[in-house]
């Protein structure tokens, strides 16, 4: 059974994972970079005790590793860790992009005398990071994906998803360049294309402080939630970008073209067509 | 004082509206040219009594005539309206444009011997229509655009106001032009987009059933949230393309731009930009 879990990296995701383990009644213990995000996981009852960085990679202070930085980070510890651990333990992750972590675990993990590494993907979050506004409940009903590097499930990851599914989450296995490139579209291009919005309305208004006002003030919720991912990090979707960039251009690209036939339709029956498959999507999707 | 109100069409806007108008304390009578639509209106209470077609140009029947239907409809009842009623008496109308609806009502309103029209427009609505899902509610801290046709505010055009603003909502007065073109760039932008992500996917996913499934699946609150206006109704929002092409189309190619631009660095320091950009849209936009 799995009694400690260390979390390196105590933001909104790794902080929300550190509740919802102290409700399940396991230790956790805890890293960030950031001194500040450490303090408010600690305040806030996510972690029970802080690491440094040395900590961190100690064998000793934990049975399973939660990487949940940012993609790069997460592979940078990798390594280290696997140097460091014993066959026994488990280095899971929450990273937004599967392939190039599911292929560094392939090669130094899983072997027969390193840890295991099961890569996985809550699909959860919020526009705004941090530890200060961690929820336990976060994982309650979103899908928390897995891409397994091999087809061994060994106890401590029997265990850990057993965890997870505790948390609330619908457990889904999925192989890492599927993953990406389903994520591209549901995750991803969501999130550039409000980036895009808003980035787009910031340049076009801000010079005219009147029509900004309006555009503020008259916004109602399509714009909001049209426009909500524009709050997103950049720290955390660089990452994203820099390691899942051709299905994310592919995505893109698919949609500056759909936008441009809508464009170009505005008059015609055509434009019918589009509302039709678009409520058709919809009518799948029940939210 | 507003004895009475006749809407011409009870979906979800007419109905609403209708509902706010009772809990005012104001007589609702009502006529939808979809015979169930009618019915479920009487039946929720959003209006006293349904009306035959040529009783809803009685000039007897109302004070306020209230057009609640797309925009062409709107026009279309502009006329025969414009002939049979009094000086004395309102139309006012929540289409979502302008334009059209400000131009020909000064050609045909507001003549020293016909009655007032006040063009208006309530920033609110829900992604599906119909008079089922009409609430009393839907207005309150919405923002109610008025784009006055001249600079008379007549009696009978004071009291609508005090009525709407009765609703909880905030009202706001806006040039129909300027109305046209910030409503491309905050509601019908964001409409169309999400009409077009939605479309894509569906086209994209719909012939393999199991990728569409974990897209489904996968999707969290960002795929809702950009795909929700997806569900929107063509019947009115090809008005909305018909009376204000130039401005969405415009904003379209702006978009598509914009979209290529991010494509294009995917990779470089100018994606850090373009999200302190849409950061510093979404901070003055508090949500």
């Amino acid at each position: 059974m799995i009694q400690r879990v260390a979390i390196i990296g105590t933001g909104l995701i790794g902080a929300s994972v550190g509740l919802a383990l102290k409700a399940a009644g396991v230790a956790v213990v805890g890293w960030d970079q950031n001194a500040a995000e450490l303090a408010t996981a600690l305040q806030i009852g996510a972690i029970d005790k802080a690491l440094s960085k040395d900590q961190a990679l100690d064998p000793g202070v934990a049975d399973v590793f939660l990487l949940a930085t940012p993609v790069l980070p997460i592979l940078d510890w990798m390594q280290p860790l696997a140097a460091s651990l014993h066959k026994a333990q488990l280095v899971t992750d929450v990273g937004s992009t599967k392939r190039e972590i599911s292929a560094m675990a392939a090669r130094i993990f899983n072997q027969p005398e390193t840890a295991r590494f099961l890569p996985g993907h809550p699909m959860a979050g919020k526009e705004s990071g941090g530890a200060a506004l961690a929820d336990a409940a976060l994982f309650a009903g979103a899908t928390w994906l897995f891409t397994p590097v091999d087809d061994m499930q060994t106890e401590i990851e029997s265990d850990w998803r057993a965890l997870v599914a505790g948390f609330g989450s619908v457990v889904r296995d999925l192989d890492p360049v599927a993953h990406d490139e389903v994520c591209a579209w549901v995750s991803h291009l969501p999130q550039m294309l409000s980036t895009a919005l808003a980035a787009l309305l910031e340049d076009t208004f801000s010079d005219d402080p009147a029509t900004m006002a309006a555009v503020q003030a008259i916004g109602g919720r399509a714009l909001r939630e049209t426009t909500r991912l524009g709050s997103s990090p950049y720290s955390m979707w660089r990452d994203v970008a820099l390691t899942n960039t051709e299905p994310i251009a592919a995505s893109l690209h698919a949609l500056e073209q759909r936008l441009a036939h809508l464009r170009e339709n505005l008059r015609t029956p055509e434009l019918r067509e589009e509302f039709a498959t678009a409520n058709r999507f919809r009518a799948v999707k029940k939210s």
